[in-house]
């Protein structure tokens, strides 16, 4: 198996994953070419040139790739791995950077043996999507979840974990179970809480819009994440139901819990629960505390 | 009434708030001179020298101003305000910055009616507290709400509203209880969603750290307000009681209402409801929108 620096990735999917990751691997010259599939032939595709040698709307040109990266919500992914499966040539590895990946990692066992699948799951993100808010620091500095199948070999393994280390990123071994349990708390919960938190806001709002006019930085922090993109997030929580269900449940007994303080007004115990919520959001789960 | 540049302006509390007050109101030259009154004597003490004229630990320096503004948490200011209004001079405008407005309107009508009380919350702050978290920008294009007293004159209002402006913040008037409703939403709401959010993730962190590793930017952006003073914000919970109570039912009637969309694959219901908290997102509740 080639080393990165002499092989040539193909990018499957521009948006602001995909876009970062060939400006990542470009501006630190981590591989030999980077070819780049996009579909959409909007304004954006302007811009792919700049970041790849080849650029094509069609899926046949991962066919000359050593690596493959699989840059497009989860059930495209899933989508497009057969099809992958029938032009990729023998020895490429295949990762993707799907935000679940107990669904994806079945799909990869189709896969064909002569191919060489691991999942991944980088965690960064913003606000913005697309191509036009890609930037090649993105990955700098974050966790990049790698899960290996049973079949992915030492090489590919090696393979997959310098690309990560390439762009600035920390690779993190796990199994798929243990990866969609431990996002359904630190990205699908809070996800649902900020659409909550604005759903409830944006329902007061209507009735007088200084609702909107008070919105601090706390509040934007807050609901932040509702703007993600919903289809790519409907993806997420489809294949990921049964890990959020049990999550909202305890969640909404933590809910009941704090209502019911303040309605008994049993400070003592609202203050206890609040003081260990704020320990532990400045130590363990302090900023790039990863 | 003095014209603010020619006021005396002293600052009880020098917090996060009060600091980056006197910050703002020194490198603007929008006053005479600044008082402040910190009853912590320790390190901290030594850079308020830096941001004021004079430093005291006691309340009596307040005698000498013509506006005092009280930035301590609320119940601190209701408790502070009686003392206040048997050593202030006449026609002294007294302003506060906490983050209910009822109880302390209350309390301040029962000052001297040679006084001039008027309420005020500025919408801003930041997740570093105390004096050394200070900066002069802390207030810069953010919404001040202020919110005068029956017997508040124009004058009165005049002079907050010059001292608003002068730190480059926008005042909003409002009446206490219109206040009161709408940060419950937009404040104390998020504050408890995020505790909540930390509770749920450190409780499974307990069992497994890797949740604590696979924290990124979302799940730190959703969480922050945990980290909120708690002693603080209990004031502010305490004095908002009966607002908080009707918004976290309808909260927790929200979210049940999701963990039966995706135990039941109502999948059309689900997307629907994200897709219109996304959009408030974007519009009414996007950066800066105040």
């Amino acid at each position: 198996m080639k080393v990165l620096k002499e092989s040539v990735v193909a990018i499957v999917g521009m948006g602001l994953m995909g876009g970062s990751l060939a400006l990542a691997l470009r501006s630190r010259g981590a591989c030999k070419k980077i070819l780049a599939v996009e579909r959409k032939s909007d304004a954006l595709l302007v811009l792919a040139p700049l970041l790849a040698d080849d650029v094509s709307a069609e899926l046949d040109l991962v066919a000359g790739a050593d690596v493959i990266v699989l840059a497009t919500p989860v059930k495209t992914i899933i989508k497009l791995l057969p099809h992958i499966g029938r032009i990729a040539q023998k020895g490429a590895v295949i990762i993707d950077v799907g935000s679940t990946k107990r669904e994806i990692i079945k799909a990869m066992e189709e896969l064909p043996i002569w191919l060489e699948p691991v999942g991944g799951h980088p965690m960064c993100g913003k606000e913005e999507l697309g191509l036009a808010a890609a930037e090649a620091s993105l990955y700098e500095n974050s966790v990049f979840a790698l899960v290996p199948l049973e079949r992915t070999s030492a090489e590919a393994l090696d393979l997959a974990k310098s690309l990560v280390t390439s762009i600035g990123a920390r690779p993190l071994l796990l199994e798929p179970k243990r990866h969609d349990w431990a996002v359904a708390a630190t990205s699908h919960l809070p996800y649902l809480l900020a659409s909550t938190l604005m759903a409830t806001a944006s329902d007061l709002s209507r009735s007088d819009d200084v609702v909107q006019r008070l919105a601090g930085p706390g509040m934007r922090d807050t609901s932040r994440l509702a703007a993600s993109d919903t289809a790519m997030m409907m993806d997420i929580l489809m294949t990921n139901r049964d890990m959020i269900i049990p999550l909202l449940h305890s969640t909404l007994r933590q809910m009941e819990k704090i209502a019911t303080w303040i309605e008994s007004e049993d400070w003592e115990l609202l203050q206890t629960f609040l003081n260990d919520s704020a320990k532990q959001r400045r130590t363990s789960f302090h900023e790039r505390s990863g």
